[in-house]
């Protein structure tokens, strides 16, 4: 069956990006899982989930400018924004821990805020 | 182990967007599961699947609109398409039901058709 | 619980697209798992993994040169074109084998080679 968990959001700006990992850490901690997997899902339409280097840092990923320069929809380019990054992502655990590079997060992206948001987290039992 | 389960798809145009979220539910409805997760993989190199917004509205994500814009082959462009969507989804299920936002769906890709296609759902046990 | 594993990657050019099939199939066999789900996970920021049509093809995907085209960032491109491939990719096992298409492939992405790698890799038990 595997456990599912929730973790709330809340976000203050427009566009925003949000580290989740240390969330996602204490899930996995406090069920106390060794070695599994995990499933990050965000349910809304003009918000997704991505997993890249740190971006606070001066060479960070440029995902947002990426998007802004391809995105076809001046109108309503939340959507297509959430579409493209995806509402999804995995992990694997080992020895308790999330296996990710140190530089690595998982972030909650944030297309149409402000706004209250929920993340669903699964983990394997 | 969990379980595997097939869902047929027939697509009649070159490029077709199809709802798979009412087969994916039936799945998960059929074999009773409560908490779990599932995943969707479509065994393609020109469809894909992707999770957003509903597309019968009119500000609709653009996410065919981007990938023209963006593919750099003119000949065969079928296959980077179906690359950059890519053709694997997860899903968290709660209390039987998908979790999912009121306007999300699992969408088919199809960049090559028409075709007779499958998709793979696996679901916990 | 499921099995953790992990394969070595050595990379030997800046950008390098590496054939990973054959390893995760070759896990999947020794584990013995029939039917299941399977999980890669890169635990680097300027890597990724991505299934699509083998590349050893004329009409190979062009996902390297869309990122070419589309990547802002002209300093540390690897960051990016990282976070937009992303570092996870789920599968499908039946009967012992990855539920995929003759022609598909899992590819892991190099960014920023040569390097000594590693891919994580989860299977269900």
């Amino acid at each position: 069956m595997g456990f599912v968990r929730e973790v709330a959001v809340t976000t203050t700006e427009r566009e925003q990006v949000i580290d989740l990992t240390p969330d996602i850490q204490a899930i996995v901690t406090e069920l106390g899982i060794k070695d599994g997997f995990v499933c990050v899902y965000v349910p809304h339409t003009s918000a997704a989930v991505s997993i890249h280097r740190e971006v606070d840092v001066a060479d960070r990923p440029k995902l947002g400018e990426m998007l802004e320069r391809i995105n076809p929809d001046l109108a309503t380019p939340h959507y297509t924004k959430a579409a493209l990054v995806a509402p999804t992502e995995v992990l694997i655990v080992k020895d308790g821990r999330l296996v990710m590079d140190p530089d690595q997060r998982v972030y909650f992206y944030e297309f149409d805020g402000p706004k209250r948001r929920r993340v669903l987290v699964y983990v394997t039992d």
